[in-house]
């Protein structure tokens, strides 16, 4: 039995506007943060940590709406949550009075997303395992139990995700050696944000290739001119044949993207990712009939399980970017991993920002290992900073995530990171002030 | 000249979970209550009110979410906003940083409502209108203008708009002349919440129809025979003419949703509400398409203007229920009334929270008088409670709704009310720690 005893809040901000990173069409000045959760419990040794990432100004409302949920996570045993993690998923998202906030949607899905990942944080720790082997040595039903089905029975059932999961289960040992081996395939993103001279991505672009790195992603939207002055030069460093996506955070109406891709036709591009609005299904389906063989990509604001159900439903997607705080929690995620499985379209996750990758690393071994077997036409983002604030960091070698092996959601944060930048006594933020 | 000098934000929460009042399949004990916002000006005499709609646990949250905004709104002139309102709309709901948090959907978006309802109070205050009459005396190209038109084009570009507006700018003052002299249809909803008995039912029926109503909503969802026996019984009490809705709030699956419709193809109903998740367009689609000739309603928690887009695109609705709060806004509430004209669907707005009914009878004269034209199968919700506290309450009379008179948006509440009603410290809350 391990009680959670108290659960702390914390405002965690990085100033990156202050050099544009992260900077893209429609996020220009971006200070990554997060929401953070810390779990004590009635044993000193173990606690649980967990957040939800943030662009700065309003990480003050996601943790006002995780503390709205303390009610429903301080007193609980691990244990009776664990064992029915998706009905305690269901009575987090539907708490009588909070859930009008949503439901499923915004800052109370982003709470439930940070208190979600720290108990599995807690979780693995205490099980002595990182969060991708708690899952990967779980049975078929055990991980179909961890996700609240509601509303997903007309895209998939939970005897079609048994029988899913049942049938790789005897290939599960090959897949995680491998990973043991090889790593994940990244893509990285951190060479092509908007704010920075063609120079500076210049630089950064033979920089990632020296260090291994054969996928990459620019961020257009902006200017048409701009964008494939930017995108060719990239592609001409690349060659012909490595990966190249382009990314226009939401930036268009429909027709819109259609007209702007449609000058992108011969640049060899993998994906045209959040062309428009996150939440429209139907938009992304006509997009991405009219830009084939461009593909389509988004998820990382597709804001709940509903929504990618109608996405995969809807033909709407070629790729699936997942979000590991969008989605409340990893539950949710897994419970998307297997409508991606079933209707066959590969799960690329979304990350780059504050501990993102940290979070996001564990789910694309999930995926391979347990829920797709299958690495074809897949990467996870990886943007190279602000690694240095964790105390499990992703590993990146040659352009590979390296399995973490740590106890754990790899979530923690120093303790000298935390004093650094807390909100707006942190020392980063009392420096500012004084400027 | 009018300068937005301050920005003040009240957590404001009536204990109608004592009674029961409001109870539905998923909202066992909801205390309705607003996020209040009260602009003062430059002007002493002049102050706009607005607020968004909650169910207590969480309007803390929302309240946090508009002092977020405060940088867009304090020092404001606003004339300023309003000659470009559609452009400080997506001002609004692209701040850089907070848009992470939505964008356009839950928390965030709600506290955008609350403050752009607030705007619109103290405008019509100020030119010494109701609100539903600023916008009837708008031209078209302004009506257009109020809206942000991003992510719309696909299902209703602004000259088509325009050209809808000007087709009934004819016969506006007939239309004007009809509300004042008949009232706008409501529709009950009080008298069949979940959580009383059959007796108080019954009696609440007899009362509301010998009051003039004639259409009436019951709630279902938690078990098919006890709904089948409430439903029945108000069938047979308002006899085989009378509209008759009922509203499962989002408690089933599509499957089930159409399964549990389908024992009452025989009792004459206008609509389902709610069947399943507000997120699902597809869902809905398929529901409508099973459960014919009954009805498809859904609205009072679709986030945003590109979910509405998109059931109608699917053909999925039959009634839009717009929100007065959900959506952000009067502004956004236009952009989905519009669309709604062009693809034919009756819009019944969602209302019966605290200080909904008062928001939502100027968006029903907005709809009739300017953009629709029309009253064929359209009503307005209405519940009979909480209207005591706001100092310009609804008038209902034999059923329908009197057009308010009043400048302003309706939404300004008794100061004893306030300070009743302040959560934690008003005094209906300390008198329970108490007890």
């Amino acid at each position: 039995m391990t009680v959670i005893t108290a659960m702390h809040v914390l405002d965690v901000r990085a100033p990156t506007s202050r050099t544009l990173a992260g900077s893209d069409a429609v996020h220009s000045d971006p200070d990554y943060s997060v929401a953070y959760v810390v779990l004590a419990t009635d044993d000193p040794t173990l606690r649980g940590h967990g957040f939800t990432f943030t662009l700065g100004r309003g990480t003050e409302v996601v943790g006002a709406a995780i503390r709205a949920l303390e009610h429903l996570v301080v007193g609980r045993d691990l244990d009776s949550i664990t064992a029915q993690f998706g009905q305690w998923h269901r009575e987090l998202t539907n708490e009588s009075q909070l859930r009008w906030l949503g439901p499923d949607k915004g800052v109370i899905h982003l709470a439930v997303a940070a208190i979600v990942n720290s108990v599995w944080d807690l979780w693995a720790k205490r099980e002595g395992k990182p969060v991708w082997q708690l899952v990967a040595d779980m049975s078929s039903q055990q991980i179909v139990d961890l996700v609240d089905w509601r509303y997903l029975s007309d895209a998939l059932t939970k005897q079609e995700a048994v029988a899913l999961l049942d049938d790789l289960m005897p290939t599960r040992d090959a897949r995680r050696a491998q990973l043991e081996r090889d790593g994940y395939p990244a893509y990285i993103t951190s060479a092509g944000w908007l704010g920075y001279s063609d120079e500076k991505v210049r630089r950064l672009v033979g920089e990632s290739l020296d260090s291994g790195f054969t996928r990459f992603k620019a961020k257009v939207g902006i200017s048409v001119d701009d964008d494939l002055r930017r995108v060719s030069f990239m592609r001409e460093l690349l060659g012909e044949d490595r990966p190249l996506m382009v990314d226009a955070n939401q930036v268009w109406d429909v027709d819109q993207a259609i007209e702007w891709m449609s000058h992108f036709q011969d640049l060899g591009l993998q994906w045209i990712e959040e062309p428009t609005s996150p939440d429209d299904v139907l938009g992304h389906a006509t997009i991405r009939r009219a830009v084939a063989p461009i593909g389509v990509a988004t998820g990382e604001h597709a804001m709940n399980k509903v929504l990618f159900k109608q996405l995969f439903q809807a033909d709407a997607i070629d790729f699936a970017q997942v979000d590991a705080c969008r989605l409340g929690g990893l539950n949710e995620v897994i419970a998307v991993l297997l409508m991606a499985a079933k209707f066959g379209v590969p799960v690329c996750p979304h990350a780059g920002g504050l501990g993102l990758c940290e979070y996001v690393q564990h789910i694309s071994a999930i995926d391979f290992i347990v829920v797709s077997g299958q690495l074809d036409g897949r990467s996870t983002e990886f943007a190279d900073h602000l690694h240095e604030h964790f105390v499990d960091p992703v590993r990146v070698v040659g352009g590979n995530y390296q399995l973490p092996s740590l106890p754990g959601y790899s979530a923690e944060m120093h303790p000298d990171s935390l004093a650094q930048l807390a909100f707006p006594h942190g020392t980063t933020w009392v420096e500012t002030h004084e400027c």
